[in-house]
């Protein structure tokens, strides 16, 4: 592992949940770089930060941990995990929380179950898997562990997938699912460049009973105030408004349904 | 010290106050590994940021210094103090800020005002010491200088705590306090899992007019929507709604009282 | 430069955009430290994240690097830009973002247009430029390449500045502006030390129908409630509530004015 390992949460920044975790990294591997991704998914929302995992950690190098923790089940059956995907290796529990993650790779995956106590800090909490198994176990891979001696190997077609977002073809339309809602209300699809492209110039798309016909590339491209879609930043359909929140406009939230036909 | 400083503060993150702070750091111990436990205690309370301050830190390895600024009476008389703690050294306002970290050793712990401006930055503003005494101060310390050397020998007995939270016994039943409600609504008492254990299976807490019989384990113990009293990851008991707010549901908040008692 | 780099965006932190920042620096140069000013500058206010850029970076030593990325007309003909002042590196979007930075200081500035794409991360989104030209750019310098490879010169006095807070004066009277609120709900405005200095004892600022009369030093200066006017740690006139929010009570905002004159 290259040293850098990664955290994103639901825990915010009001609490000490993140800083005991940060101490248990410090404590197992004194040379680890800590990094915040961010700590602000709304509570509970494994689908968001799903998204926001995979989009964030693509960007970084081979031999990065990532350590993810949104975890609204903590302490009943879910298991623990560790995935290397792509030369990266991601903690996290197996509650669809890698979804995005494993759908993007052609690669084979190795699964490990956190399951070797030796590797927990102990008293274990039943409520903080976050800072007594994951961060512990995240911390001693990065500080050389091998990876297989965290647990036992589990089936990488075994691990928890959120249902595939609906993308439905019929009648020349398709429907598509809204992924993330971000900070300035920008809404993220699960519709790809790739079926934008397919659709072409005369792609036009319904958000409630607002239409939107042809593809911008940039805000500027419509008037402030005005909505536009585009092929954002993570390579998929967004809907926003120049120098507005879509979100607010259409009322758009994470799992609302979009129509893509021809105008 | 091991080259880590962490911060601790109300200040958030949409103004330049941390990054101030940071820089500061980065000028006197070009090799600290600056890491943030985080910025948004609400601002000017203390009790919650001692609590935050003392669950996160402890977890931090020997060597580590914690700088921590919830200091809502800047300019006033307050010291401004360093006081190592179980090999491990914070500065801070002494405003109460160090009660749950002065509470929970058993060892001896030295104390210095920080009143050496040899190790000031200056200009001093009088509104800003975290910047220009804490920051400076323990930059001094993380890249070499003797915490001696940082001013006067303080009495530890001397440095103010906040007053112990209400513990009290009578009729068969106990009094404790709400120290800290977190990012989802969970309340965390004073009251320790010692006495959780002593009141054995029957006990029962009431909050304002509700009751709730039984310590669970996890969250999943009760079902979705249902309150539940459980030991939290900090050792004490919290009061928590599975899937829910347990602030909201019970309007609960810092400083209110719970009462624990026999079914 | 010293392997520093600073972190200011108004991205939040609910999202990965500031996370495939990082991962971007990590590839490229992958000894960075990787430090947060913050990310929680209201949406699109380039004005504030001037004066929080500046506020926060004149503190940090020679040879950092700090990447501020509010760009709410990405896409458009802005340019981006890296800029050396006063030995350190500033790289943004060329929208005024760097206006308090370049009114502070007296040193001459070099500034370089960040057009060499052999330095940006392909393929570059024409709504993310803060992750595949701002990052990617920046980390290239902290890894070692020349400032003057990663693009061409650019005239220092063509950089876009916003344009320069009224302070009038006549009649006795001088107008002031507000140029940030921060979390507590103080106000900070232009008006300098020297000018308060001048005014003298005297001073007194009316701020809508309220007039405020006496320079106070601190907080604790004025009873609980009371508003107050003082040299903050920015060195400008600020405008406070002890206790309060002077934002809500006088509903101060960015842009808005303040008179100054003699009681």
């Amino acid at each position: 592992m290259n040293g850098r390992i990664t955290l994103l949460t639901d825990f915010g920044d009001q609490d000490g949940y993140v800083g005991a975790m940060k101490g248990v990294i410090a404590t197992h591997a004194p040379n680890a770089h800590i990094v915040d991704i961010g700590h602000h998914i709304p509570a509970g929302h494994i689908r968001q930060a799903s998204f926001v995992l995979w989009s964030a950690s693509r960007y970084w190098p081979a031999g990065t941990t990532h350590l993810a923790v949104v975890d609204p089940t903590v302490g009943s059956e879910r298991r623990a995990v560790a995935v290397a995907v792509d030369d990266q290796v991601y903690f996290a529990p197996d509650n669809g929380l890698l979804s995005d993650v494993l759908a993007a790779t052609d690669m084979p995956v190795n699964a490990i179950e956190l399951d070797n106590d030796a590797f927990w800090h102990h008293p274990v909490s039943p409520t903080f898997h976050g800072r007594d198994i994951f961060a512990s176990c995240a911390s001693y891979l990065v500080a050389g562990v091998p990876l297989i001696a965290l647990g036992s190997t589990v089936d990488p077609d075994s691990l928890v997938k959120l249902p595939t977002p609906r993308l439905e073809g019929g009648g020349g339309k398709v429907i598509g699912e809204i992924v993330s809602v971000d900070r300035f209300g920008n809404a993220i699809t699960n519709v790809t460049a790739d079926i934008v492209a397919k659709a072409g110039e005369g792609l036009v798309v319904g958000v409630g009973e607002t239409v939107i016909s042809g593809v911008s590339q940039v805000f500027a491209d419509v008037p402030e105030g005005q909505p536009l879609i585009y092929v954002g930043s993570s390579g998929r359909l967004e809907i926003a408004v120049n120098g507005g929140s879509a979100a607010q406009r259409f009322s758009l939230a994470v799992g609302g349904s979009i129509t893509l036909g021809r105008g």
